[in-house]
C-alpha cells in the first residue's frame, strides 16, 4: 500500500520522502514535495485500528498544505474524516477517491519545512550511496 | 579526493549533494547545504590539465554563497584564483587551506535552488532505495 502511495506521488511528478520526522515529533509516512512547492502529506493506514489508535494524526496538518489517507480497498472508509484526501490502493497502483482541501503553509513554515526535507534526503543519499565512509563518519563525530 | 572533500563537509554538518545539475547547465562536483541555508560548491580538480581546460568554473558562482575548490598536495595551486577558496586532500581528509569568501545568493534563486537540491537529492534517494519500482516508474512515464 506504501509502494502504491509512493507510485501514486511519482507519477504526478511528486518527490515522495518516507518515515519523514517532522519538528514536532511526528513521522509522517510519507512526505512529498510537488513541482510547485507545496507539501503533500500521505499516512498509510493499514487497518481501523491502525487510524483509531493514531489520535494525533491531526497533527500532521501543522507541516503540509494538503493531507490524504492511503488504504486498501477493504477499509472502511467512513471511519476517515471528510476534510482529508483520500487515496485506495488497487494492486500496485492507487486511485484517488477524493482531493485532500488546501491549507496553506505559511511562508517561513514552509522553507524551514523544504530545508529539513532536503537535508533528510541528502543524508540518507549519502548514507545509501557510500555506507562505509557513512559508519566511518559517525563514528568520527561521535568521538570528537 | 571527492571522497575527502565530502567528508570535509559532512564533518562540518553541511549535507553534500554530488554531480549536482544547475539550471546553466553545468554540474557541480559537489553543491552542500549548510545548516544555515548557505550553498557551498566544491570543485574537485585532478590535475593542472582539469582545472585549465574549464574556462566556464566562475558559472559556478551564480549558484552558491561560497565556491571552493579541491584538489590534491601536488596540485600547482598558484594557479587556483585567490578569491575562491581552497581544500587540499591529504588521506581521507581535507583541509581548509584558504576560506571562500562570501557572495549571497539572491533570495529568489536561494529557494529555487534549495526545491531543486532537495528533489535531486529525493528523487536518487528513491532510485537507490527501490531500484526494481523505480525502472518500472521510469518506463511506465515514458509510455504515456
Amino acid at each position: 500500500m506504501c509502494r502504491a502511495a509512493t507510485r501514486f506521488c511519482a507519477m504526478r511528478g511528486w518527490a515522495p520522502v518516507h518515515e519523514m520526522p517532522l519538528p514536532n515529533g511526528r513521522r509522517a509516512d510519507i512526505l512529498a514535495l510537488r513541482p510547485d512547492g507545496c507539501f503533500v502529506v500521505v499516512e498509510v493506514k493499514s487497518c481501523a485500528r491502525d487510524f483509531l489508535t493514531d489520535a494525533k494524526w491531526p497533527e500532521y496538518r501543522d507541516y503540509c498544505d494538503r493531507l490524504f489517507f492511503a488504504v486498501d480497498l477493504d477499509f472502511p472508509q467512513e471511519l476517515l474524516p471528510d476534510d482529508a484526501g483520500l487515496l485506495v490502493a488497487d494492486g500496485a497502483d492507487a486511485a484517488l477517491l477524493r482531493e485532500a482541501p488546501e491549507h496553506k503553509l505559511a511562508p517561513a513554515r514552509r522553507r524551514a519545512l523544504l530545508h529539513r526535507y532536503a537535508v533528510v534526503a541528502a543524508g540518507r543519499l549519502a548514507a545509501l550511496s557510500d555506507p562505509a565512509s557513512h559508519a566511518e563518519l559517525r563514528a568520527a563525530l561521535r568521538v570528537e
